[in-house]
């Protein structure tokens, strides 16, 4: 049971680490969402587009974790907007320890909305808090409507489900209306927006519901 | 420090435990691969079409790593091929250890082939041996061409990489000459094989150089 106990040790841990963060979050009233899906789901590509919508709404940062390589930073960069990169050095996921590192690196006084794109994974990063208000997923349509049922702890802990690269439904095999079933069986509160980060179909509903959550934070 | 050795003493153990899966495969004459990739990449429609292709060369066998769910074991089963499922029950990859508790399942003294489809993630599974001859790996061109830069690992322990739904080139952004670039700096000794599970485009390449890997080791 040695190895049972360990592994709780470090959950523990990393709760008390990520109450931490968020007590700082509360203080300086940011609103902070955890973006977890496969790798090249098209994460970063949704951070993009986030920030071109909202720049005009919100002050933003955001932290970049990848196991190494500064890829997506330079991506994100590019916009104009604080980023910090984590690299996890092999971890398969970001953790309250590497966001509460990472943070000294931002003017938390001047960010409304920090977003964390989490290491490329469906499973591992859905058990680590970091101090996140929400937790946000993508599931492209080439990955399969099969999904949920193989990996429905992510489905379960998120708060939104990002249904991306809609514009590739004519060429694969994905059945929208099981996996909207299948998820919403998981987690009957879970908010989908179908979506191609590519084309921009859909992501308006999305920009507004995010920018909605942001609001209601700030005033509360 | 403590995690560190926590972390090597299990990477340890594996180590032994799949050494002596190798040893009892050796002894059986059985070639073992183990098959690894972001969820939804094509693993399950790999091995189908492997199964096809090789069923009258090789008796064949398959063990199904998932978190849960026996779905990929399911659509297996229906080649008339021997299948065991690993639920893993949280845990991001299988290790040893579960291999040799799913062995007894199998009759091994009428295996020439067996296949182990890892759960769906380009990262862990890299880490834990099993006790195979090789391990192969799967990228979907709709999860980019920037992934051997940010999963290096498994690039790197991989004997051959297929690339995986070219029927999709047309309408991703996947750029094949930069991935075989970065994916031969990790590894030259990389075999590459760009396939279409779906129209079975390519993938007479892979079956013929799996078959003569196969061949040899039962020779040797």
């Amino acid at each position: 049971m040695t190895t049972v106990q360990v592994v709780k040790d470090i959950l523990d841990a990393n709760e008390r680490i990520a109450r931490e963060n968020r007590r700082l979050f509360d203080e300086k009233n940011i609103y902070v969402f955890n973006l977890m899906s496969s790798p090249g789901a098209g994460k970063t590509t949704l951070v993009e587009r986030t920030i071109e919508a909202l720049r005009d709404r919100f002050r933003m940062a955001v932290i970049e974790g990848d196991i190494q390589d500064t890829c997506d930073a330079d991506r994100v960069a590019r916009h104009g907007i604080p980023v910090v990169q984590i690299n996890t050095g092999g971890a398969c996921h970001i953790d309250g320890n590497m966001v509460r590192d990472a943070l000294p690196a931002l003017d938390l006084d001047n960010v409304d909305l920090l977003i964390c794109e989490n290491v490329g994974n469906l499973v591992c990063p859905a058990e680590f808090r970091i101090g996140e208000n929400v937790k946000i997923m993508l599931l492209s349509t080439p990955e399969g409507s099969d999904k949920p049922a193989k990996y429905p702890l992510m489905f379960q802990e998120s708060a939104a489900l990002i249904l991306n690269k809609i514009d590739l439904l004519p060429y694969v095999d994905f059945d929208m209306a099981k996996a909207r079933k299948d998820a919403l069986t998981l987690n009957p509160k879970l908010e989908i927006f179908p979506v191609s980060c590519k084309t921009g179909e859909g992501f308006d509903a999305w920009a507004r519901w995010i920018e909605r959550q942001v609001e209601e934070f700030r005033k509360s």
